[in-house]
């Protein structure tokens, strides 16, 4: 895909315009604690206090939105046992149309209940022996439905950007700018508003380190292709970039990070016992990234994506102690 | 104490412009979840994100801010293991001036350290053997220092009544308005902000079922002494209201209401899962009163105040989990 053909800023602006009556301006949250830790001044975009918990709510209803009224009609399918299958699903019930989610039949039964909890039909599968891309094509096609990929498709991910727009619209421009990578949505939606409205920004994306196709990917010019990593960072066990998340952030992107998850366990306590709020591991990446990337940010004017709070609170107790 | 030596509103307002370069201006929080569970509109007034975790910051500096120029040398001294003690420390370091902090000797290394942190020096005693208000009466007369005291204080508790001035100017009147409840320093000077800006509101104190002081002296129109009772809510642990903070709630306060140490558990166990905040036990005791108040609260605009959200993490973890 050549570059004419990625989507602008001129789509994130719409897609904020298409948004704001349904999506919650999340607060920009600061710390003196981290601020004097590193020399620097922080501002944290709390995607975390976003409707279903997490950024994904701004491309899921900014996709859903720009469906005809036949679309309408049939309604929306997508597979995802995480955020993005609440974000669709919420989606959908606000815009009146249907939806289908295909989970695993594993899924914990809480992630499930949710989900119906909005509305959507749960088709579940075997994880094992059954193919989820294969059911929901399969089922899109029978019920005349539109599939709405996690990340590689535009609307999406120009959804995902509007945080980064209100971030920078609020705070001012930014002289770094670090964000959770999984498969780059949010890195590349934030990596268009950052570069139309602080051009001097250096934006980071910050993945895990059992999974750094991100940075392979960066590093060789094409998008590289691991097995699922094994790291507490959920949101981000993503196998490769996209074909239009990575058009964007070979492009725009300064460089990509990893975390370790004991990185993001210290991220994920520091919020807790100073900031007084819930990340999930994955929103930890941003936080982990900026303090161990070895870059020299005294001075300077740091945002931070906090992508989203959906943890289990058993999980996040044991997370919270120390337990890997 | 005759209403006339109250203090009015005027005092929480003067106690505001005081306050307002140093503390923060907490967030107001809103829950679909929970509104469309009871049938109402609840307003979060997050006192979790303030300074030192508290609302107690505003008590102790505007108390502090008051100190003529001779006792500003001196400096102020407080007894507290808990959220009073660093406010005092801080508002001391914020204004320049010395503190001293009169804590148990078996108090956490954490919250020692803390307080040392903010650069008071911590004098230790022996909660058996020793009584910590002899020794700060006697440290105050020696050094010619200014005890604070937590709550009974009129320049405390108009501090504390800003975070409801501020809830109310953002959100506009309240039909109810439900308060965490130890000494009342936050309850009373709450309860001057309600009745002048939204006269017609019903004010409830909410304290520890297994310590009714309060609720036991708003019945028998004096102040009703107790045992330091048991409970998770530790910050409400007091044994009797003041003198001046009962003054106000027998005039200004509708009941008072009790929860459960369960009760208080299920509210934070809420906060974490769906609001993504970190709230300590006694600040969930105004969200918990509300919600088991056998009150009918359909139709009504509520306010909520979150008192703080101090707790050591692996306390935090272990309620998370249900144990109490």
């Amino acid at each position: 895909m050549t570059d004419h053909h990625l989507p602008t800023y001129a789509d994130v602006e719409a897609a904020a315009a298409r948004i704001a009556p349904q999506a919650h301006r999340t607060p920009v949250l600061t710390s003196s604690t981290l601020d004097t830790r590193l020399g620097a001044k922080l501002f944290f975009k709390a995607e975390n206090f976003q409707r279903m918990g997490a950024f994904k709510f701004r491309g899921g209803f900014n996709a859903l939105s720009r469906f005809t009224p036949e679309q309408r009609k049939n309604g929306a399918i997508a597979f995802s046992s995480g955020n993005h299958a609440q974000a669709i699903a919420l989606s959908a019930k606000l815009l009146g149309m249907p939806a289908v989610i295909v989970m695993p039949q594993d899924a914990p039964a809480a992630k499930l209940a949710a989900t119906r909890g909005y509305g959507a039909e749960v088709v579940t599968y075997d994880r094992f022996t059954e193919d989820r891309q294969q059911i929901s094509q399969r089922l899109a096609e029978q019920r005349g439905m539109t599939l709405i990929p996690p990340y590689d498709h535009a609307d999406v991910l120009c959804g995902q950007g509007t945080a980064t727009k209100e971030l920078i619209e609020e705070v001012g421009p930014l002289d770094y700018l670090f964000v959770c990578l999984g498969g780059g949505g949010l890195l590349s939606g934030s990596a268009l508003a950052a570069r139309a409205l602080s051009p001097d920004c250096r934006i980071y994306g910050v993945e895990p380190a059992a999974g750094d196709d991100g940075q392979q990917s960066f590093r060789a010019g094409k998008i590289i292709h691991i097995d699922t990593p094994r790291t507490i960072a959920d949101g981000a066990q993503t196998q490769h970039l996209g074909e239009i998340t990575f058009g964007i952030i070979r492009r725009d992107v300064t460089d990509i990070l990893t975390a370790t998850d004991t990185q993001l366990v210290d991220a994920m306590r520091f919020y807790a016992e100073r900031m007084k709020i819930v990340v999930e591991p994955t929103g930890c990446l941003s936080l982990a990234g900026a303090e161990h990337s070895g870059l020299d940010l005294r001075g300077a004017r740091v945002g931070i994506i906090i992508s989203g709070g959906n943890v289990d609170l058993a999980r996040y107790a044991s997370l919270l102690n120390g337990t890997l």
